[in-house]
């Protein structure tokens, strides 16, 4: 079983990588290949008892998904996109990679033709919904983005539904919640403090709180993601009736929950670490994103996600903030 | 204020002229100039006064729409595209048209800068939604459409709307009820029978009806679909709130209640000729259309379809029937 993941070099996708590597079985067959496709040359552990292969190139030129695809990948994972921020600030470069390159994508598998009709699993993101929401987002709201990115992942999912129902691709795209603790540096993405308030403390650092303890959100671990990528190659899409996104699940709390739950795990003098400092401009951001959802169907299909905000933080702390290898 | 209809040569388009013509105002400025633009050359009345450019052409070309908009339109009614049935069988031809297509208009648009943003109502349709649906679909309810034509619509809505909301364009998409009764000659559509139970017995001919009369489903009148074209022209999008794709009112009725009503407008003798020949293949396609909507937004606006079916034949009469003119 060949494995194409694109958007390798990301958190994300480096996390997919090690839980294949950990069990490198996917509906019950052996993975005999892994190709890791990214803007850049994706990292990979020297000591992989799996072949991998490393590409690189821009999916907004179709020749790229043409070349990938020509060996008939048997899993792909598509997660390569230009993120949110910088969708929003370079029109036609969103559009080019999280649009078109993903319509490319499915052309050019159509175009292999010779009843060839992998598993493609679709990252999306809770970016397809725009307030005002319901107190909790259930699984047939509407999609009405309020960012390019959020369209753009909106448009791919249809993309991938329609080329599914024709029998052309066996394809799932999964929105995931917002990813926390991200792990790494801190950045300048308006959410990057959900993570921040939890990792920069637990790493001795200051960090910045810039809204008000009262904002909830939507949350699941980058240990979760990569699950949720496994499960979505591994279900039986003849389950999902056509409708083949899924909202996935996540636990909503509030930033006074993450940061009593930080006092919980790692005590008074860590959680001291975190400055409250309003910012008018991400509290104007962040009220507008989804704040809890109802994912009855995810669950029912068996994706799994947190229980509770100490277990968000407990992940970070095994999987990357001390980590066994 | 200039004016571009484009599939102007369809049914909806003559409807939407005709209606412009009666009275050649919109946000009340004079029109001064009406570009018909279709796959072929539209009819126009010869008597027009105000000057009427005929254009054809194949917008799956984008040079197609950068000579449409290079004159700046003040108001693009953007109707072109290829039917359901036809997109369903044709894949490369819907996707390029009704995807591809609205999307290089858009692009087009853009492209002309010098603070160019002119309204442009889309018309979707309800086919952007899949069984199984709840017994009357919401305004917030999601897109899973269940063909080519669908998917096309929903990510033509989702391109105009993210374009509009950057404002680069003015926006509008309606999602058009079926259409009923559609005049003319009867077609091969399998929902042609709704319009065709009422409009061949009023001309003295026999008509199939190949589903049973509790079969429901949502209807408005070419009359009425030509008035939403206008009121999305007149709108204040600013009350829109970014989400500027909108569910047109209608009526939700069953056959037996179509029936019911063309014997009180037109009497036994004309029912009489509508002959029950049950068709599994149609009533398995009609099984998975939405027969009801609650489109409390639209109505809110001020779009207005019509309340009873006896209404509905008699627009059919009046129009198109016994036209006075």
């Amino acid at each position: 079983m060949k494995i194409l993941i694109m958007g390798g070099a990301g958190m994300i996708g480096q996390k997919l990588l090690n839980l294949i590597l950990s069990n490198p079985k996917l509906r019950n067959k052996q993975i005999t290949e892994i190709t890791l496709f990214d803007i850049i040359d994706s990292p990979y552990p020297s000591d992989s008892k799996i072949p991998i292969i490393v590409k690189s190139g821009d999916i907004s030129n179709q020749q790229t998904s043409v070349d990938l695809v020509s060996s008939k990948p048997d899993i792909i994972f598509h997660l390569a996109a230009i993120v949110s921020g910088q969708a929003e600030q370079e029109f036609d470069l969103g559009w080019n990679i999280n649009a078109k390159g993903s319509w490319g994508l499915f052309e050019a598998i159509r175009n292999i033709g010779d009843n060839y009709c992998p598993r493609v699993v679709f990252t999306s993101s809770i970016a397809v919904f725009g307030a005002p929401f319901p107190e909790k987002i259930t699984d047939d709201f509407f999609t009405t983005p309020l960012t390019s990115y959020g369209a753009q992942k909106a448009i791919s999912e249809l993309l991938l539904s329609d080329y599914s129902r024709k029998g052309m691709i066996d394809g799932v795209s999964i929105r995931l919640p917002t990813i926390c603790v991200r792990p790494g540096k801190p950045n300048l993405a308006a959410s990057g403090f959900f993570s921040g308030i939890i990792r920069e403390p637990l790493n001795g650092k200051e960090a910045i709180l810039p809204v008000s303890t009262e904002v909830r959100h939507w949350h699941a671990t980058p240990r979760s993601a990569a699950g949720f990528l496994i499960h979505a190659a591994e279900i039986d899409t003849s389950l999902l009736n056509h409708r083949i996104t899924l909202n996935m699940p996540g636990l909503s709390v509030t930033v006074q929950e993450q940061i009593d739950a930080l006092q919980r795990v790692a005590g008074n003098s860590v959680v001291k670490l975190i400055k409250h400092k309003p910012d008018p401009v991400i509290q104007k951001i962040v009220s507008g994103w989804a704040r809890d959802f109802e994912t009855k169907r995810s669950i029912q299909l068996g994706f799994k996600a947190e229980n509770n905000f100490d277990e968000i933080i407990k992940v970070y702390i095994e999987d990357d903030l001390n980590p066994k290898n």
